[in-house]
């Protein structure tokens, strides 16, 4: 066994941290406060810099300009990326286009990689992932009730989604939809790349999350598509195989955002022990640092991240050597952890930061909103919990 | 031993419960997607029929047209009123405004009463209460650090302070601030009303919490004293009484607060079942209430619940038998054990809820990031753990 | 509401805990390191006074020389008594014994209250309570598969059972049987009375426990009913009424079980304080109770303990008012509730003690293997969640 | 990073595993309901088969007929042995002789190795570790008040220990004393080798424990030391380096426990997962397994076993490169996490057995009594947890 990064990983992940502290994260200031454009100035720069130091979009492969990097590379990348909500733009791989970026690498025909995944790779157009919908159980997606009906060389589309993510402004979605409904359950559905101009396609409204109906990228769109027609040409990979790209760019996302929430978790972890030795208690100097309960929730919260971490870092060396299908109980697993580590540091940070954590004085606040969700979106908890559990009960049936 | 709430409390409560299912949830809508004038006009319609049924701040005593409510039936009034987070406000017993008309009642002089009283309690002024500082740690109020010195027949205050929420529009503030620094600890504090045209008075933002800087009555002031000059018969009570005010009342807005928190989670507990029931789950047509995990969790939360009502109820009645003195672990107790319960049901009836329970196309998301301050103001859950525990200790030294 | 405890129920209480604390806990170093020999004689000095003192078996009726306590009252009187494992059994009110008095005098004919019950009161024989069986889940009684064929005017049993607490040296036993195979499910078995000395009927093994398979009283017992012979007059109540007659004893049963783990869960919390304040932590002569995280125990533990016993008056008072079946979900709350609080006590208190506590010089380690089981028998945590939370769910459908 | 055991590992972990599952979990029934005799007697024999597989004792060095095993490979056949109680006796790794041998092998002198260590490695006599004091706190060893005063070539000790374990038999002792009262605290004590026929050591009692005071290697003895005389030749590495040595074998104790006790967690996880699949809850053949929670609970468990395993990794391999005093950190942390997961596995698996989870009829109850003294031995939880939060905190100061 040997827990060594590699050489040549360990220099980028030094400069993407420094990069990190002193360019991204004073940026936050402009997310929270600030104005939409000096905001996207303030990203811009940055992403240019980015591009300069040669590590924009390294979770591409090497032929589109990425670093080809290992699951497990990928995701110390992730980590150290997600210290800042900004983090993701700022290097070129937020969701939902990395994700999109993957399944079309993956699937996409020529015509499909020429016209839609060169310009998302070169950040000229946003896209969007359509699956989840108001009215069906995310538990259970053989229930999706969207439908794409054959009708000579077109699919016919018609149905309701939401959480949409960036729809609002994106050039074009992936959309999952019924086309075989007498298939076994699982082969039921499709891939279906919409461009966003189709008409039937039409952005309902960006659903108030958490106080916010957000626009552009940031927004979670409720999309209507009503006899929304496109070429079967759009069709991503074979029909039918909808769950089967869902499933294998599971393991890779996976990593990635479980990373991505320990870059969070840590990041908690610094400003509740910076507040704690900062925040003076009483009058002969003692600090917040010097109280019991205070060092042990650091000491829990430490431990449950290292454990956390090592855990994904593993899952993610499963993958690498042998294909998320073997990785399937880490890959359920470190999902329900992880999210929950993630939202455990990020309250108790607020809590020894007191009134100070729940205004938006420090990006705390912003996580605890927009994290929440993390124990919902790709698979609730539950949901990971009980096939996890059927799965580990059935071997000793 | 008897649990009966009295006859006339039980038609009160539910005329009250009615009005709040008819009338003030359906408002709701209007507080998460409306604008701020179509919400004024329905809570103002709202609060005309409180008036008429004779229900309009039963907090108050008799004498000033309230009801004259014992702790208890108190408690129930606010669980009943605390389901919506409109209710406080439709029957005129919202916060900073109710916990000063209390202390007003008991230690304001007759001037002051005439001039800051009888307007407060006829709704035509609103008023702030000015302790909380961003400088000073909140666990330990003997370090708040803004001064009234004495000028003659003047205390000239100087001080930063914030969370002094609703200062925004209010009339005036009532400030803590250091009189007596060479007396006792808890005796060097005086309350002072301060009129916020006061020069010297200055609103200097307010504060962003959880995404939203709000106005009016819906914001958290951050407020400066610079050289801020009023007269000494502005002084609430005697010279050093700061803290014996503050104590004094303490029991009774901890069972008001407390009972509110629980009307949010019987209210968050009926969502979470009426959602678990609505929720189709597979083709079969079985529903999330199927599901033995929200079975547990249901039974789990009914029992925590009722557990913390239990609590307070009793809380409340030790009280009214014998004062807050006697109460003192019990008050401390229910503060951090219902800040809990509340937060865990509005927690897992968003799971329950799915992608929906991060929208604000319920009322879920809104408690979840307003009500997180429970386990901090009034005293975060770590003071008052450790203060009741080094309580229970000595007992047995 | 009122939560005074009745004057006269106080008095008794006051001699009780004395009596408690100066004659039935200095017993307990017998019980731990003594001989069976001297245990005996200080158990049955201590009964002797307790007869004098009027309190003998008070949870009998009045005519047959007991209190005839209010649900609530009995309740009281348990915690009082739970304080110590010897209570029960000094003060004449130890399982089974107790439960199968109370169905007794409520099911049995003249004839076996003659021959079983007067006895059993006057504490000249023992008896047991055969209803658990090795082989079928605990969870559904239902599957119970112990039978009782009906043979002119006997019943022939047939089966095994464990768990028969106390069956080594006992009279006779009240045996759970199937004995209508084609009645609905809850109809189908009935309660029969089974001397011990019944051909057929055989103490097989007396089960190891949290390693001791014990003696006497203090055993669990494997019995095997083969061919087991009994007159049909010997059935308890009507036949094929087995599971009302076991939900009938449910209420009173449970709040005694819930009050008894309550009196250990208060002896726990006082022994764990008074252990923080006899420890000595560093040189300056600090003690366990200054240190935080034990006041923030005693807090947590307080509160939660406070919590349970509310909600078990209450639920006793609901029986007390409305019988068993209006209170089944607080029934069923408070059997999972109390359990865990009382075993959360007993493990704080013995990580408070160290390496004492899990030596037997205290009562604590005692507890902690003796009581573990109170989270499995008489229905799991998990059996009450889930009817529990079916229940609640189902309000809302 | 790279996750593999190296292939000559794996060869013997199986058949480690293996022989555990064949030859001594069989032997459990010897111990849970057997004779002393005939345990003693399986243990033998299956110890020979261990000496010729040429497995005996691998945790010693090469030299000494060992296997000189990194940390890392020494935890994974901690683990693997630790799956029964009798694994460690099998296969000549049991404490506290492991210990002693560590520690004499590198502390030792030459005559103290002829005298002492040979016959210990060769199994033909046993060692205790005299440390803990009753009436002094564990959590601060500079407490300790047993003394050993220097006159003329000799020491002569004085005081009370218990928890001395396996002192009954033993050829001799280890014992912590004060040497030099004044040294800084941490370099006033020594360690000592006590015969245990040297006048003035006496074995008092062998102190009850969980309900059983045991004897010989299975016993835990309070031992009093009175005007006990031994050679300063006796003395254990130089003198005031008690703690030295104590911290130098913390890290390789530390990963050996806390393997151990995973090994304890994974078996009790399988049973849990066995018992569930093999117990029927309904008349239609459905089982413990296919309920929800039941598949929940495996689903955390494995998690968390999982998570703490990499943890325990990590740290052996941070003490393989680095030493000790660099994984610091860890070793407190693996502590902590471990002992409580493995509690946790043991308690669910007892829960999931039901009434057959609290009898000796299966090994559960045994590690649930004997276990739980893993949160208190070695450092509680709290310390450790109190001294990594200070060292954490201190970092960002």
């Amino acid at each position: 066994m040997d827990f060594h990064v590699s050489e040549e990983m360990s220099v980028r992940l030094t400069m993407i941290r420094e990069f990190m502290e002193n360019e991204v994260i004073p940026l936050e200031g402009e997310m929270l406060h600030g104005t939409a454009e000096t905001l996207q100035a303030g990203v811009e720069a940055a992403q240019a810099k980015v591009k300069q130091m040669g590590l924009w979009a390294p979770n591409h492969p090497v032929e589109f300009g990425g670093l080809g990097l290992s699951m497990i590379d990928h995701g110390l990348f992730a980590e150290a990326v997600g210290r800042s909500p900004l983090g993701m733009t700022v290097f070129g791989t937020q969701a939902p286009d990395a994700g999109n970026i993957e399944i079309l690498h993956k699937y996409g025909t020529a015509e499909q990689k020429d016209q839609w995944l060169q310009p998302l790779v070169a950040g000229e157009i946003r896209s969007c992932f359509s699956m989840t919908e108001p009215e069906t159980a995310g538990s259970n997606p053989t229930l999706l009730a969207t439908t794409a009906e054959s009708d000579g060389d077109d699919f016919v589309i018609n149905g309701q989604k939401w959480f949409t993510s960036s729809a609002d402004g994106a050039a074009f979605a992936i959309v999952m939809a019924l086309t075989d409904p007498d298939a076994p359950p699982h082969q039921r559905f499709s891939m279906i790349i919409v461009p966003t101009d189709t008409p039937g396609f039409s952005l309902v409204r960006n659903v108030s999350v958490m106080g916010h109906s957000g626009s552009g990228h940031a927004s979670h769109g409720e999309v209507s598509y009503q006899s929304c027609r496109v070429p079967k040409s759009n069709l991503l990979g074979p029909q039918g195989s909808g769950f089967l790209i869902a499933q294998d760019r599971l393991g890779p996302g996976r990593i990635h955002h479980c990373m991505r929430w320990l870059g969070i978790a840590g990041r908690a972890f610094d400003m509740m022990c910076q507040r704690a030795n900062d925040r003076v208690i009483d009058g002969e100097g003692a600090k917040l640092a010097d109280r019991q309960v205070i060092q042990h929730w650091a000491a829990e919260l430490d431990a449950e991240i290292r454990g956390a971490r090592l855990q994904v870092l593993h899952c993610a060396w499963m993958i690498d050597q042998h294909g998320p299908k073997v990785a399937r109980d880490e890959i359920s697993a470190i999902k329900f952890v992880v999210a929950n580590t993630m939202l455990k540091a990020v309250d108790t940070a607020i809590q020894v930061h007191g009134a100070l954590g729940v205004t938006d004085d420090t990006v705390l606040a912003h996580w605890y909103r927009h994290e929440r969700a993390a124990r919902i979106y790709d698979g609730a908890d539950e949901v990971h919990k009980s096939s996890l559990g059927r799965r580990l009960l059935r071997q000793y049936a």
